[in-house]
């Protein structure tokens, strides 16, 4: 078996320090990221729309407001209690450093932008 | 505070359910990726792209091994051992699956092609 010379692997070590690991659980991603480009988003929407239980979706937002990815507010409609979440700046900049890190590991290294 | 209707989110449940535990540890999305369009890789060309231990690379590339994402084989150029991995053709498929769900879950929605 002679050597070739091994066409090289781009370098992801970098990639993989840039990845939050707040959000490496999906279900976290998909609520940050659905928070996105919105104002804020009601409890029961992001529920829906990822299909968890209510008590899994309040255990990821505790977790993601813990640390300073989403903020979360109480009211009301009428007399009806209502839960809304919103991302924080932080948490955009943050999000959008992790999918970039994502992007270069599935993509394969961080200069094929 | 009135009722507008909330703009929808896109259903991602769907996404997430697409979503490969075996790839959630962004050293393992590296790695698998790495060798997506390749025939092969050196063990230690994959340890310095992605600047991690040969333990720990070895402990990945076992893991990776155990659920069918990618072969091991080890031979010897010259006097010298080697171990070369590659992807498995299941491994291909699930990488791409897993990949199109982060970006499902990233970019807001499956429809969102």
């Amino acid at each position: 078996m002679t050597e070739q010379s091994p066409e090289p692997i781009p370098h992801l070590g970098g990639s993989l320090a840039r990845i939050e690991s707040d959000l490496g659980n999906p279900t976290r991603l998909g609520i940050v990221a659905s928070l996105k480009n919105r104002d804020k988003a009601e409890f029961k929407l992001l529920r829906d729309s990822l299909g968890v239980s209510d008590s899994v979706l309040s255990r990821h937002i505790s977790a993601l407001e813990k640390v300073g990815l989403v903020a979360v507010r109480k009211g009301y409609v009428g007399k009806r209690p209502r839960t809304w979440v919103s991302i924080t700046p932080e948490g955009g900049t943050r999000l959008d450093a992790h999918i970039q890190a994502l992007r270069e590991l599935a993509g394969g290294g961080a200069d094929q932008q």
